[in-house]
């Protein structure tokens, strides 16, 4: 959908002549309340749910969650996908032309935080007629997104889910970014993020980008129980440095070839630096309850146990402050051991979680 | 020293006319019972103890653990610091010729693991006159090769200190050593390893490899109770993808470009792959206890609380291993906050065990 309207950013920059890729599921009902938002992490998009025509293997990003009698039902609800701005997967992004200047976007792509995103998601239900959502729902960076909804606009979120995410990035988190921000940028193919002209893709970088997020979003547990110190072939080993020698060098390998092959550089740094800045605590001096008085959803948080990306004590300050603040909160610490990429696998008690609390929302009456 | 019978290696290569810097601080006593080997890890040589005449910046890499009235006390004590095949601080290494070919070796440099550094120091104390260590000691890899000399040498180890270490790499620790690699060997400056011809260096590799080093040194609370979200300049955010805007980004490309301007990047390959093959208990099917049934040392293992490199429980395994075959184990697990670097910092707790620990060698009588 084309926005002609220049969008204010938070960074004092703006952007005009933009467009957002988005999907929908289901179908929006009379008095159109039960409509639910679905913010996408890093490297998904707007197409949450479903397979496209012809195309078997195309499932969405959410799929297991998202669908006719899943845990979020679009028989019931009515369900918008959305890529963010700045993305690769249809929505305005760096490999764009920017109208002012004719040219391709590349690293002069303005930087975006959360709650631009938000601004532009709401913007794109306002086109779509919708004023108030059901729920608005994200894992990991998607969370921040559904947080951030609750605070931007109180009044347009009546439910705020909030999967394996955090109140801000810890410097860990941010010192992963940067060495993946630096891999892309020392990258000689980048190009200072000009590298559309030249015909290159920093695609080294990107692999090292894709590498280090993997280790993160596995768990110390299930890297073990998958990969351990399997050999890749036969028992002897080869003695060399270069060569694949252990399952967990192949298996990350192939996830960064893969990655780099349709991810976009400038995104990944875009999309980093939004999680980065992501920090709604920051102008109330770090006080977080204070940040979350402005809320009026109610709000469901799911963390995994495993997850050191975003572990479960960081869900729980998020959950800590919404009771600061008599905030109606569910909370569900689910014992998984698949790490941060738990949010997107099947576990019965998390799925039956969301399956529940969507339950609950429709049973509030306002959804047909 | 130099040592022309070449060293047969554990991929059945072997290396000759090659040499070892080593130092020694002390005094070896009349019937040679006093002598102490120290193990270094990945990014440290030989240079254990000390500074250099004129050279008041150049204390030794475990100044605070070595010297006359400290924890290893050189008073009483002979220690031996050896800098490792491979390494890039004066012994043969991948920077030097290579006899049987007339040119340097680079990425030619046979693979060389925990096992043939043991060997490679064996015959250094056999120069030295050493049949027998008072004790070998070392933290992180370092730590390996002191488990692996009560393994290889058993009649040649009366004690074994291991700090910070593990009896394998897991799945985890040999991916963040993959991701480091492979930053390295896709630099464009690595030239398959035979950068040195060429007269450049593939410093983004190694900067890359730094940074994600020293995020599994720290701790996460050290981390963010020493850098945290603080930003680097004022408190206005910039909006940069690449500029530098927290004090964590500042830390680590510091910290990367400092090791790039002086750690080879072959050693750094040979290093973190020694470090991925090390494990004793393989050719036993996995059984620890089994493998060390052939020890005869006493043991000193020290672990760190908030080390999720070499966790605790990584050092309990080995102790647990140790106690089924009834040997002589004392165990210190320290409360300290620095994560894997505590094995380099002072902490009165921790030196104060290596300290009582030497000092009941030193009683044992063998010692003059």
């Amino acid at each position: 959908m084309p926005f002609s309207q220049p969008l204010p950013l938070q960074s004092g920059a703006a952007i005009r002549d933009y467009a957002l890729s988005y999907e929908t599921y289901g179908q929006l009902n009379a008095d159109k309340s039960n409509a639910v938002l679905i913010c996408h992490a890093l490297n998904a998009s707007h197409h949450v749910a479903g397979v496209y025509e012809g195309q078997p293997r195309s499932e969405g990003w959410w799929d297991n969650m998202i669908g006719p009698g899943k845990p979020v039902d679009t028989d019931r609800f009515f369900v918008v996908g959305v890529n963010n701005l700045g993305s690769c997967f249809g929505s305005t992004g760096p490999m764009h032309v920017n109208p002012d200047t004719g040219r391709v976007y590349g690293a002069d792509f303005p930087v975006v935080t959360v709650e631009d995103w938000v601004d532009a998601q709401a913007r794109l239900l306002d086109a779509l007629g919708i004023r108030q959502l059901a729920a608005v729902m994200g894992g990991s960076l998607g969370g921040m997104q559904a947080l951030c909804w609750s605070l931007r606009y109180p009044e347009r979120v009546r439910h705020a889910v909030v999967v394996a995410s955090a109140p801000n990035l810890n410097a860990e988190n941010i010192a992963f970014n940067e060495v993946a921000r630096r891999a892309i940028v020392t990258d000689p193919d980048f190009h200072g993020g000009h590298f559309y002209a030249q015909g290159v893709v920093p695609k080294r970088g990107l692999r090292i980008a894709r590498m280090i997020g993997h280790i993160t979003y596995l768990s110390d547990d299930v890297m073990n129980e998958k990969f351990g110190r399997q050999l890749r072939e036969g028992i002897d080993l080869k003695y060399s440095t270069q060569d694949i020698e252990f399952q967990i060098e192949s298996y990350l390998r192939y996830q960064g070839d893969k990655f780099s092959e349709y991810f976009d550089a400038n995104t990944y740094l875009l999309i980093t630096r939004a999680l980065d800045y992501f920090d709604p605590a920051r102008a109330h001096c770090g006080n977080l309850a204070q940040a979350l008085a402005q809320t009026q959803a109610k709000f469901l948080l799911v963390s995994f146990t495993t997850d050191w990306r975003f572990a479960p004590a960081r869900s729980r300050e998020i959950v800590q402050a919404l009771l600061d603040n008599k905030r109606a909160v569910t909370y569900a610490e689910i014992d998984a051991p698949h790490g941060h990429d738990a949010f997107l696998l099947d576990d019965a008690r998390y799925l039956n979680v969301v399956r529940a609390y969507f339950a609950r929302i429709a049973a509030e009456g306002a959804v047909a």
